[in-house]
């Protein structure tokens, strides 16, 4: 597609699930695109996709296609952007990854834009767009730590299997309808696809998400802890993770402990700086049942924070539910709004 | 039914999700049963129920049909409990309660036999069956406490729709099948059924386990708090709790942070002490993605342990994922384990 005005973008990984919550949401916020290419793996090529009315064919992506893009959108798995992403640079693109590729690369800004914006000054082509349980925390965890400084944070994750992709999400409803039809089943992907074992996701709860690391985290669970520290810019805060994979088609749900640095906030404190926080919708109403779910969260970019409870015997410590959509605000809406930032920031001109 | 050797036994609420595992668990642990009466609330009065291979009629409770009972089992809701305990104590029965009418009460031993068999002793005819969700949390705590003492607990519970009783099982796999056609759904009784809204549970996560409390914590999860201390016998301990519905028939499976007064000790060493901890089994290699499964834990009355980390912050710090069968060692083994006790302390006589 060519229009007068706007940029020239690229999307790597058009066809998967982020890729067309990319589309979804380039469209919805009606960024000014003056051209756009869809790339994707030789496998998904050839494919066409219905952008604001026009077909577009999906194309390989190769280095050439590179060519005269000025924002490419990156989200077709880390190996893909280890290998184009460079080019795409070279060729004076700015890269938007949505992979675990270069997040905890010293020279790529990891960012949430309501939380460090700001470090996008420094990028030097590629900005990484952090992991989608990271993402919901740290924008809830943001404005907590403007009015009362952090210490300690200890989530235990309940994800939604889009996650993982469109495949996972048709295994979970396959799975599901077999059981309910008491036939056998067989796993093929979730918890992790290229992994040894593969566990049944529908009615259960899968404590792995990505691969296991030497100290027994796993590979998920150390995104978040890693990627927390270093978009809210302290390697001394404390964050311990467990991610459990749950047979939700999409929303990400959080339960959250949290000990600020000054004591004394309530919960009411602690409601109205979370609600008065960029990019997140207070639900808490305990009297009529009020709480962020996963199914009421999908299709919204907020990131919704409710069950804001005072520790009963940490003073400074508090407990939050919070959700979000993992293909949204957790990867395409987050990526998209890294590209207005750029261009506001005055770091992309047309 | 009647035999020549054995006790007298009631069990109240024989018709429920976990009267009915009472059953099966007193048939497959061969309990020694002279007499067995199946009562229930008026509605149930008059189901057949099979047993060893009898048929028996399931009877409305009442205050004379405890007359000769040695020991009653209650599975029947509190307010049943509370009218008809005292009144089964008074006729010379020991009571083993699954409700929470009465497991804060001073005068009734709280018990999990793994943990604290001796408070059996200071029974005075009511003994109450933890909560489910406390019931694992504490087993795979106590050898954790006895080698290392306890300071903090902070438990995420991903709890199945079993602990609400069989008509949440139906509604459940119902609304399932709706969600896979396509079909409007109808929510009637989840996530708690004499509460005011009702939220789908299919392919959904619920943070609200019975109802909310002044402080914005639920009851389940003060049940959580204050059953740990009263079963560890250490009111200084500090617990929080954040409970959460999941679209899982049943098996509880819970993310564990422990805080240990001693330091120093090792994953390794840690995993020594839970293997070897009473009613434990250790499912701990992340190198084959071996840990607790919720579907695993069906129909075993192990309390299933995986996932042991250290902590990355804390010296002390330790993260579990606990899984057991919220049926079974959440509420029918384990009241049939109390008679047992009972038995094996000469507690009770034939």
């Amino acid at each position: 597609m060519v229009n007068e005005q706007g940029f020239d973008l690229a999307v790597v990984g058009a066809t998967g699930a982020v890729g067309q919550q990319m589309l979804k949401t380039l469209a919805d916020k009606e960024f000014p695109i003056r051209s756009l290419k869809l790339l994707s793996s030789s496998r998904s090529a050839g494919k066409e996709i219905e952008f604001k009315g026009e077909t577009l064919t999906v194309e390989e992506a190769s280095p050439e296609q590179f060519e005269g893009v000025q924002i490419a959108l990156f989200s077709a798995g880390g190996s893909i952007s280890k290998k184009l992403a460079p080019e795409a640079v070279k060729r004076g693109a700015v890269v938007i990854d949505n992979t675990s590729a270069y997040r905890l690369d010293n020279q790529v800004p990891l960012v949430v834009p309501e939380v460090n914006e700001d470090a996008l000054y420094n990028h030097q082509g590629i900005i990484a767009n952090p992991n989608c349980s990271t993402i919901q925390m740290v924008v809830a965890l943001e404005p907590i730590k403007k009015a009362y400084g952090l210490k300690k944070v200890i989530v235990s994750t309940y994800q939604a299997v889009s996650g993982a992709g469109l495949d996972a999400v048709d295994e979970m409803y396959e799975q599901s309808q077999q059981i309910l039809n008491e036939e056998e089943i067989n796993p093929q992907l979730l918890p992790v696809s290229g992994d040894k074992k593969h566990y049944q996701i529908a009615f259960n709860a899968v404590p792995q998400i990505d691969v296991f690391q030497e100290n027994g985290y796993t590979f998920e669970e150390m995104k978040m802890i890693n990627e927390t520290k270093k978009i809210l810019d302290d390697q001394a805060l404390q964050v311990a993770a467990t991610c459990v994979r749950l047979p939700v088609e999409t929303g990400h749900s959080e339960s959250v402990y949290v000990e600020t640095e000054k004591g004394g906030a309530t919960v009411k404190d602690l409601q109205g700086v979370l609600e008065a926080g960029a990019g997140i919708t207070l639900q808490d109403h305990p009297e009529t049942q009020t709480y962020p779910l996963a199914t009421t969260s999908v299709g919204l970019p907020d990131v919704f924070v409710g069950r804001v409870r005072q520790d009963l015997d940490t003073e400074n410590g508090y407990h939050l539910w919070v959700v979000s959509d993992n293909l949204l605000k957790g990867a395409a809406y987050n990526s998209v709004q890294i590209a207005e930032s750029l261009v506001k920031l005055g770091l992309i001109k047309q």
